[in-house]
């Protein structure tokens, strides 16, 4: 099942499944909420969806599956060639690192490069939606806790994430993280969303190209590590990193500038697309 | 203006004013509700504490002062000394990562060292709550979006802070994030709260002895800079960093232990005490 959140209008948030080019809303209820209340996605949705008012996925706004995550949880240097192109060691310890809520956009809409820096940057990466929380999560159960996937651009403003020893601000600019289009439930999936094929592209260009099984910490293991430290929650969601090809690394660097198009596309979750704009500078 | 959030039975979350050694319950509001609705804080209570129920501070649960903020932005290496011990170069950006509200605990509650590894550590620091949000605030402005201030520890088990280029990991485990005892509003206290002395103790003997005057980059500055890249809003928590004195910098490096008193006291804002307490192996 293929859950979006969006606007109708610019102002409602809705719940919708998508089926083809239609979405059909299912109402006022949220994922968020819908996770929280350990229900039952692909049940929930079948009942809905039989009485719901049907809009063209065309006409919408695409919100992200997710406002308010409780925890974004982001993984750095989880791809060996990506972990080689930014001269880091390989690391026997994932990277991870946080993004917050007010950095989230969603399918479409703009992907903001600001003022202050010219190192607005792309990495396609899979999102992976915790349906169940605890703490100490063994390895081997670990995937019963996923609710879904989705897409997710972890856009980075370079200069930014590098000018102290923590990445946090060049990860979070307002805008740049794009998430979406859809939130697929797990059973639509490969246990673990592996080997899916994911790409990136600029101005239709390929810049990215891997699979979801070559990830360094796969998702069993970065649930069970992260649940060593952290009590998990439903709907918190990890973004498992991003493969070799960002731009930072070409040479000579190629940099994402007002009117670029990206897209994401992982195999069996969509393709994610936003169109770089510059910041409007304040009044 | 003294806020706590407290718990009369373990149960009920309540809001209350700290008067002396009693606080008065003002009800289940909350104070991220009030923040997030621009009401003046000082005036509420006033008008609350007449006819709300009094507790002795004494027999009551105290929790966080926020549970759930939106942000909870930490600044690492913000005091000259500690930059140093830390064998860290001075920094002329701000160095920042973040909590996740998991990891939060209140006054008096036992601040946990995790079975899997024995190297947690103290960090007494000063945090800013803000009362109002924006983006790029200027600095001349931003002690205007400033609700109050607190106090923190911000526990760190410093093997997984250090297990891979970004510290998350180490500074969210559960329960080592202590905050309170109260949210002292703004206007009890010098602008940008300059100037406070901050001790921590750890079995009564002082181990960290600063003056928040020393922080590199103050209060108004934190929020110009964060909020050049980052919508801030009301609620949002700024945990502006720890000077020197840190158990792991030691020589032999002092770890907290099961039992273990802590204390963190920062003038004009109270005093945070934690016992440490061993994780409890799962069943």
């Amino acid at each position: 099942m293929r859950y979006v959140h969006f606007s109708p209008d610019g102002h409602q948030r809705l719940l919708g499944v998508l089926q083809g080019s239609t979405i059909t809303s299912l109402g006022h209820a949220t994922l968020e909420e819908l996770l929280a209340s350990g229900t039952n996605l692909t049940a929930y949705a079948k009942a809905g969806i039989v009485k719901g008012t049907e809009y063209s996925a065309d006409t919408v706004r695409w919100l992200p599956p997710l406002a308010r995550p409780g925890k974004i949880v982001c993984v750095g240097l989880n791809y060996a060639d990506h972990t080689k192109e930014s001269h880091f060691e390989p690391q026997s310890y994932p990277t991870l690192f946080p993004r917050f809520d007010s950095s989230l956009i969603g399918h479409l809409a703009p992907m903001i490069r600001p003022l202050v820096s010219d190192s607005l940057d792309y990495e396609g990466e899979m999102a992976v939606i915790l349906g169940a929380g605890g703490r100490h999560i063994p390895k081997e159960r670990a995937l019963e806790y996923v609710a879904g996937y989705s897409v997710f651009n972890d856009g980075s403003v370079r200069e930014y994430q590098f000018k102290a020893p923590q990445w946090t601000v060049g990860k979070n600019f307002d805008g740049t993280g794009a998430f979406g289009p859809t939130f697929v439930t797990a059973d639509e999936l490969p246990a673990g969303g592996a080997g899916l094929k994911l790409e990136t592209r600029l101005n239709g260009k390929v810049v990215q190209a891997a699979n979801t099984s070559d990830l360094v910490f796969d998702v069993a293991t970065l649930i069970a590590i992260i649940s060593e430290a952290i009590t998990l929650a439903p709907g918190d969601v990890i973004v498992t990193g991003t493969p070799a090809g960002v731009g930072w690394a070409k040479e000579p660097k190629l940099i994402m500038r007002d009117g670029d198009v990206c897209e994401v596309e992982i195999e069996g979750l969509g393709v994610l697309k936003n169109t770089v704009q510059d910041e409007k500078p304040a009044d």
